[in-house]
C-alpha cells in the first residue's frame, strides 16, 4: 500500500493498513474480494504529500502495511469472529487500523473490535445506503445491516453519527426512519449537490467533538457517474476504506 | 424490467415498458438494439421507493413489460410502420407506453401512434441534439430526423415543445434555426451549468400546460463525461427511455 | 433460454432449464452469480436442430425454463438445504432438471436431490478438478468438494463415474488418489490431446451401462486458451451446465 | 491497410483493398460496420513477405487502398446498388478488389459487379454458415442469403463452389439441401478437425480449375474458441475478408 | 483529423493537426503512443461549426493533417531532436501545429522548434502536475520536466506563463515553489470548482497580452472522475492536445 | 509470485523470481513494463505440486522472490547496464535468476549477466520471431535484436541455441538466413502443428548435452489465438519468462 514497508503485526505501528477480501456478504454484484489487491496496486501512484491541504501523515506517523486478514470466504459468521478477533488485537496494539475492503459487512465486525479497546465511537459514514435494514433475506449479518447490528451491541455512541450521501431507490417510505430514531443525522445525496461541503464539514467535527471517531466510506457514496464501476461486473475491486480517528 | 410482471399486451394495464431494438436509424455507431436487454438486465437492482421525491408509482399504477416490438431490421421503413402499429395498439389499451430504444429513428412512429388516440402532444426532448435534420444522407428517416418528421405530420403542438441539453459540434450556424421557427423551446447545454435545474423545470411545466406530454430521452443529453458509453464502440445499450404522460 | 417458453413450476415438463446464481461457495474467484443471466442471454443465438449430429430435442420433448432457485446468498448451508428441495421437486414431477451455475458447490445438493427419486447415480463430469477435497479451509461444502461429500452419502454410484480433463497444479502428489480409491475413472486432460474424443466416449457409455447417469460439466474442463474468462476477474458468467440423463 | 499508398480510384492499380462498413445486414449483432476501420489499424503490423509460404505480393503486384465505399447506413436496397456500382467500376479498371466487410450481406453485390467483368465464378466460401437462405424475416437481401441470390442471377458458377467449416445449430434438417441440388460442395466444421487441411486445399485447388474465383471468409469460419468477438457484444469489427482469383 | 485533407507537409497551410506517438518519456503507466491514432479514429464524429461560441475555424483557415513525426521509440534523446527539427520546419513555413500526444515530454521539444520561429511564448498549461521537476529518476528530459528544462533555455516568456489545474499528491511543500520563483501563475484544482471558469480565462486573456502563446493541453487536469483512463492501464490513448495561438 | 516468500537480495536461494518491468524496448505496443506485476497477481493460484508431470519444485529447491530490478524508464542503454549488473549479482550468490518480463530486450543484458558466472550457454528459445536483427530504426538495443548482441559478445554456444515457434510476415526472404549461420537450430510454427512435441523436446535435451542453457520464452510463441492480448491494446502485461537451467 503506497510503497510502504510490509509488517506481518501492527506492533510498534501508529497506523495500518490491513485488507479484508471479503464479498459473500453482498446482495447483487460479487468482486469486492479482490478489492484490498486492487486498491494496493493503484496506490502505488499516490506521493506522500498532499498539495491542496498540506497534509504530510508520513512526518509524524509510524505506518504500514500488515496484509490480509484470512477470512474464510465460505462461512460469513466465522468471517465475522476472524475479523473481530484480529481488529480487536490491532487496536490493542495502540495502532489505528485502516481497512481496505471487502463489503460492507466488514464493518460490523471492526466496531466490534475497535469496541473492546476504545468503547463506543463516533460514526462518519459515506455512503448511497444507511445500511441498517433489520435483515436481509433472513439473514441479520450481510453488507446491508451492519449499522443496526452496531447500535444494538452499543458499538456506537449514537450522537456522534452522521450519514452521509443517502441516495437512490428504497424498499418503503421509512427507509430512513430507523437510523433517525438512533439519534444519527442523516445528509441525503440531494443536499450535497452543487455546493463546496466545506460548512457540512465544519459542522459535523463539532457533532463528532472530541471522543473517538470512526470513518468509514463506501465508493457508492461517490455518485455513480464517478464510480460506474460499482455498477456493473466488470470491475472487481469495489470497495470500502475506512479507519478510526482519535 | 424492474422485477415487474411480463404480459403479452397492454391490456388492462396503466403503464407498460416495452423494448424497441433498433439500431438501423444510427449514423456512426450502432449496438443501440440491445439497450432493451441491458436496461432490463441493470433495472433488477431498482427498489419501488424514490427516497428522494417520495415517489412510489407502483402503489398507484398498474404496470407491467410487454416484451419487444418485433422490427425487421432489414428494413427501416417497415420497421417504421410496425412501431407505429403496436403503439397505436398500446395506447388503444388505455395504456401509456415506456419504450427503451433503440436508436432515436423510433420517436417519429412512436409519435404517430400516440397522436392516433390522443392528439398532437407536447413534447420535453432532453437530448444532445436537435434531430431536426431535414435528412441525413438523403434518407428522410433516420435518427437526426424524427421530430422534423414529426412537426411535418402534426404529430407536436409546437407552442408546448422543449428540447434541454443541446449542445456540440453542427453543421452550420443555422443548425437550431428551424427549430426555434416552429415554436420550439431550447435549452442550450452550456445554460443548465453550476446550477440547479428545478427552476428550469417549473417554467417547463407552466410551458405543458394541461394537455398530454411526451417525454423523449437520449442518453446524450447527458455531459459525455457521464456517459462515455455514448461515445465509445465498447457499450452496446447506448439508448433512450420515452414515455407519455397525461 | 434458448427462446424456450417460461413456467413456474417443472409440472407437465420432461426437461427444464433452472439457473442456481450461487458464487458464495468459489475460492479465488466469483462472479458465477451472474452465470445463469448470461447464459440466457447468449442462448438466444441458439436454433433448435443440431447440424452435426441431427439431434431435434424439442420434436420429442417438452421442455421449458423453470427460473432460478431462490438461494441464500449470504448462507452457503441454508443454500444447500434449498437447493436439495427444489431439485428435489422438480424430480418428483418426472421432469429431468438441467441446471445452470453457478459455483461447483450446487452439485452436492443437486445430487440429493436426484437420489431422493433415483437412488445413486452414474457421473459423467467433464472438470480440471476432481472436486473431491476432504475440505477447504475447514469447510466441508464448498466448490472443491462436492463429489467427495456425495461419495460420503451415498448419491453416487461410484463404479459408473468417470471425470475428464484433469490437468494443473495441485497440493501433493496424492491429489487424485481418493478418487481412484472410490473406483472413477480419472481421464487426465494430457490423454486428451491430438486426437479425436470419440473412442473416449464409446467407452464412457459402455461404463455408463443402462442406469441413470449426471452429467456435470465446469467450463474449466476446456482448455484454459478455450476459456480465458475463467481465469480472469473481467467475467461474471464462468459456470457449469449440468443435468441428469437416463 | 498494411502501410499501402493510398488512392482514390483503382485506375493503374493490380489489386485494392476498399472497405465496405456495413452492419445493417446483420440478424443478431451489429458492429461490423467498424471492420475495415479495425482491419486497417491492425494491418500496420504486417511486414510484406510471408515466412512460412515464401510469398511476396508486392514484388509483382500493385496494390493500394482506395478507401471505403459509401454505403448509405439507412437504406439496405440503396446500399446494394452503391456497392455494385463500385465494384463494377473497379473491376472495370482491371483491378481486383479485396473488400474489408462489412456484414455478409455485401457479398452479393459484390458478385454483381464482379459478373459484369467476368461472368459467372468459381467460389471458395468458408463461414459457419452457409448463407442460402430464402430470407429473413422476410426480407430477401440479408447477410443469411448472399449465396442464395447469387445462384438466383447466375452470378456463380455452381459445379465450381465449395463452402468450408460450416457447424452450429440450424432451423431444420434440410438447411444444407439447398445448396447441394445446385452443386456446392459443402465441408463440415467436424470434418477439419485433428488433421492438416492441405489435402482439402489441394481438392479445392482441382475443383476451382482455371477460371477465375472469389474468395470469401467469414471470421465464424474459424473456431468461436478462436474468435470469440464475434460472439459477443465488446468488439466492434467482426467482419469478412473477401477478393477474387484468376 | 476531422477528415480533414491530409498533406505530406504543411506548407500552404494556416494550421496542421501532427501527431507524435510517444510514451518512453512517461513514468508509470505507458499507451500514450497509440494516442494520435485514437484521437483521429474519434475525432470522424467531429463537425465544423461550434454551436456554443460561433467558432467557425475551417471557414477563414487552411487546415490539414500532415501524419505523425517518425520519432525514435527506443532513444528518447534522438526523439527530442527529431521532434525539434519537425516543428521547427512546420513553424518555418508560416503553419501554427496542433500537435497531438504522447507523453508530456514532447512539450520541451517543440517549445525548441517553437522559439525558432517565434522567441519565447507564452503559455496556458491545463494540468494536474506542474510538470517542472528538476529531474526524474536521475534523467533530465521525462514527462516531468519539459517546462524546467524550457525555462532553462529561455523557450518560455515566464511573466505570461498560466498553469491550470494542479492537484494531487506530491513529494515535498515545495513542489510548485520553484514555478512560483519563475513567475508563473498557479490555480490549483480546488480553486476550480463548483463555479464557472469564465472570468478565469478573462484574467488569462489578460496576462497573456498580446504576443505568441502557446497551449497545452494534458487530460490529466480534467477530474480523474471524467477521464478515468488517465489512470488505468486498459486505455491506451492518454494524451495531449497541444498548439499555438498568436 | 506463487506466495513464496519475499526476499531482498538473492542470498542463500537455489532459485529467485526477479522481474523487469520494462517496455521501452518494444516496437509497436507498450504495456509489458505491467507484466510482473500481473504474472505475480495471476500466479497466487498455482499449486506447488505439478499433477501431470509429478514436479514438485519446492521440495527440494530455495526459491523465494527477489522483487523488481529498479530500471531506468527514460533511458533503454542505462538500463541494460542496470540489468547486467543485477542479473550477475544474482549469479554470483549462485542463484539462477527466473526473470519475469518486461519487453525482449531484457535478454541481451540478462545474458551478459549469466555469462559473467556461467559462460556462453545454450538457448532454448520459444518466440514467434527469432529476434535477431541487425537493428531497428537504427537501434542496436531493442526487443528485436538481444540474440544478435548476444552472438556478437559471445553470450551464447551457438551450436546449443534452438528457436522454435518461428511464424508471421517478414522484412525479407532471409529473415532467418543469419540466425542459420550462427548454427542455430529454427524450429518453425507450421512444423510444430497437429502432433505431440515430445519428440521434439527429446531432440533439443539431446542437441543442449550437459552444460548450463537459458530458456526464454515469449508469449507470442503462443498461437495468436491463444494469446490475443498479445496483438492488442488492452491487455497490459504481455510478456516473457525467462531463466536458466544447469
Amino acid at each position: 500500500m503506497m510503497r510502504l514497508p510490509v509488517q506481518s503485526t501492527a506492533e510498534g505501528l501508529d497506523v495500518c493498513f490491513v485488507g479484508i477480501p471479503l464479498d459473500s456478504g453482498a446482495s447483487n454484484r460479487s468482486g469486492t474480494r479482490l478489492g484490498p489487491r486492487q486498491i494496493r496496486a493503484e496506490s502505488c501512484l499516490l506521493r506522500p504529500y498532499n498539495n491542496a491541504t498540506g497534509a504530510a501523515p508520513f512526518e509524524s506517523l509510524m505506518v504500514a502495511d500488515i496484509g490480509d486478514i484470512p477470512i474464510n470466504t465460505y462461512n460469513l459468521a466465522a468471517t465475522v469472529d476472524i475479523i473481530h478477533q484480529h481488529i480487536a488485537t490491532i487496536a490493542g496494539h495502540g495502532c489505528m487500523p485502516l481497512t481496505l475492503g471487502g463489503d460492507h459487512t466488514i464493518t460490523y465486525p471492526i466496531l466490534q473490535g475497535i469496541k473492546d479497546q476504545y468503547g463506543p465511537v463516533g460514526l462518519v459514514h459515506v455512503d448511497a445506503h444507511s445500511d441498517t435494514s433489520e435483515s436481509m433475506f433472513g439473514e441479520k449479518v450481510t453488507h446491508g445491516t451492519p449499522f443496526r447490528r452496531a447500535v444494538e451491541e452499543g458499538l456506537l455512541d449514537c450522537k456522534r453519527v452522521v450519514q452521509i450521501g443517502l441516495r437512490g431507490s428504497g424498499y418503503t417510505v421509512q427507509d430512513y426512519k430507523w437510523a433517525e430514531e438512533q439519534g444519527f443525522r442523516l445528509v441525503l445525496a440531494q443536499d450535497c449537490w452543487h455546493k463546496s461541503l466545506e460548512p457540512l464539514m465544519a459542522e459535523v467535527r463539532q457533532q463528532m467533538g472530541s471522543g473517538p471517531v470512526y470513518i468509514s466510506f463506501d465508493i457508492d457514496g461517490l455518485d455513480p457517474s464517478f464510480a460506474p464501476g460499482t455498477g456493473t461486473p466488470e470491475i472487481g475491486g469495489l470497495t470500502s476504506i475506512q479507519g478510526i480517528e482519535i
